[in-house]
């Protein structure tokens, strides 16, 4: 990573990160990314019922998950989760410090936090970071700050699109923070998107949702959902087009660079997901609705037994038809059809003769296409995963409290 | 394991097993388990929708899942899934050969075979092996049996109770194959029971699900549900008890025995599972209801990531709030506790101080206990589960198709 501009790419955006000392690394732990006005925001929060302080906070100040904020302050190396109300005075005071460095008020800040579950945040450190990414704001600051939200990352994710919206070119630029704890059904990980779009918050929301359904919705590592999970994406209008409508063709050409955004930083998650060698898509197809198909698809791509076959480079389709058939979705053998690299391995209730060569190459590769149709209907979706291999067992198994 | 008896131990039970060719070792890969007489018999077979042909002929003899059999063939190295038509007339084959040893018709013979998916029986030698197992029926050839239906697994799996029982000592026996593949909301895997004691198949299958339960369908090793999995018990008559009615109290003491014959077995797969080094018990009280307990708990026991961390010794709370808060189950972190080994590790909302040396030496054991109290009602489920290691993802990259 050079210090090419990341979300300060659009116009109207700032940044900057230090190394406070959250982490006993000497990697950045604290950055700051800040409009140059009050910026449109919309925002994704995780599903899981357990939240860190900083999700708290984010929904008491953007209730409806839209609004008007200022910028977004990230820390790393301690998530601030099942900290108590003491953990939720310290997300604050983060708002309330970087909303004085700022000149707004903490209600326009939002904040998220990402490392270890159950540790309160070393608040003094905290402060002075703060104000010292605060001093360092600026456009070419970014490659830092996208430094300053990774864990056990091992690249950073970043990505960017262009539209023509209301007239204008508009840029939508994103970072990602991912690895471990990652898994469906909600807005994953930490990750933070700019746009220079000028559009109103509530659509903003709306562009958001159906942007990280296909996308990050369809990542999962390891099938366990993280309690900081936030999707934050500010549009600061610095573009100067016409402001975007519901159901305009600026919508959908905003909502398509925003996807194509989330599309990329999904895969790049998935890539560097903790001891992943090789990415790999389910795609369901023929499912009775797109709830099925997802079903499916995820029971798949969260089934051990099928990640490490491909770990193994093992064409093992009797996995694969295992894991659907334990899934939510109805399944009828005899209808259902896996190609592995595009090649038919399995149709109509058993496996068929197969170019083995062909698919072992497949497999061989660093990325690994499976497709199921199930024959039912038209559902459809498409899960993101990594194999399962004896690195991420290590990772997680030497990680201490 | 010595030649001691197991299924053979109730009274009108006789046992055989033979290598016949299936499994490139010497092992006994074929058994089978007979009554001297008709038996009253229950079952229970996989809820995956893939199913083996083995399971297809049992539903077809056996539609609601109880009757009168004379016996069981089992065959191990090669699981008769996804097989097509052939693979069911192969599964009726052995149905067949086996009754025609045994001296009765094909519809009172059950068929399970475990081990590869996707591939036909050798048939030539299957026929050949039930020919030689039948030679050898016997009340002393029981331990071959238990070796004849074992897969990956490193230990032979057995249990017995005794119970008073309508005026006589009954005996409940079962042996049990596992390993892998083996996962929530079913019958888990292979196992055979046997009791002498007189009661009809109706109220055997009652007692069957009930003794399931909270035992077989509880144990996960890695969320997988099988294609194959079937619990059956024959029973004899051969005590020469009053026959057991319903809601009595010869119901209960027949049911308790049975129960802890299942709770034995479940508690031998988990501790032999594939790459586990110890056996996890996810205890949930509190829960709004005992479903959503079960949810809860097999939440916690499916989390990759906290099974790592079980498996490095890490009293990781932070991944079991994690793994209970993305659950189906309602969760209020304000109202849970969590304790590991008897130790209170994290209590309204945040973790707490506790002797660390204490805890971890409890996670060194071999047996493992985590204890969650929701504090929302009534509702309890324990699930049994193993902990990650490096060995599960080498057994199941380096297993090949």
């Amino acid at each position: 990573m050079s210090n090419a501009k990341h979300l300060t790419l659009p116009a109207g955006f700032v940044a900057g990160a230090v190394h406070c000392g959250i982490k006993t690394t000497a990697a950045e732990d604290l950055a700051i990314l800040a409009g140059e006005r009050d910026c449109s925001a919309a925002v994704l929060t995780t599903r899981n019922q357990v939240v860190g302080a900083p999700v708290l906070w984010i929904r008491r100040i953007l209730p409806r998950g839209y609004g008007r904020v200022r910028g977004v302050v990230v820390n790393s190396g301690c998530s601030n989760v099942c900290t108590g109300p003491g953990g939720l005075r310290d997300a604050e005071a983060m708002a309330a410090l970087t909303a004085r460095a700022l000149g707004t008020t903490k209600e326009k800040v939002l904040v998220a936090s990402t490392g270890i579950i159950g540790h309160r945040l070393p608040m003094a450190k905290i402060r002075a970071g703060i104000a010292a990414a605060a001093g360092r704001l600026g456009r070419d600051n970014d490659a830092a700050a996208l430094r300053g939200i990774m864990t056990t990352d091992t690249r950073a994710k970043s990505a960017v699109a262009v539209a023509r919206v209301g007239g204008r070119d508009v840029t939508v630029a994103g970072v990602a923070k991912g690895a471990g704890m990652i898994a469906p059904s909600l807005a994953t990980m930490i990750s933070l998107l700019t746009t220079d779009a000028a559009v109103g918050p509530p659509l903003l929301h709306k562009a958001l949702r159906r942007a990280a359904a296909g996308t990050f919705n369809a990542v999962t590592i390891d099938s366990d959902t993280s309690t900081s999970d936030t999707l934050v994406v500010l549009a600061s209008g610095a573009a100067g087009n016409r402001p975007v409508r519901e159901a305009s063709r600026d919508f959908a050409a905003l909502l398509a660079a925003l996807t194509e955004v989330c599309a990329s930083l999904a895969r790049q998650i998935v890539a560097d997901g903790e001891g992943a060698t090789k990415l790999v898509e389910v795609a369901v197809t023929g499912a009775r609705g797109d709830g099925e198909a997802e079903a499916a698809a995820k029971s798949v791509a969260n089934s051990p037994l099928f990640k490490c076959a491909v770990h193994g480079g093992d064409p093992n389709w009797g996995r694969i038809a295992a894991a659907l058939g334990k899934s939510a979705a109805r399944i009828v053998p005899q209808r259902l059809t896996i190609r592995i690299g595009g090649v038919t391995i399995f149709r109509g209730g058993t496996g068929r003769k197969f170019d083995l060569r062909r698919v072992e190459a497949h497999l061989a590769g660093r990325e690994v296409r499976v497709d199921c149709d199930l024959g039912l209907g038209k559902g459809r979706f498409t899960a993101l995963t990594c194999d399962l291999s004896r690195e991420y067992v290590t990772i997680n198994a030497d990680y201490h409290t």
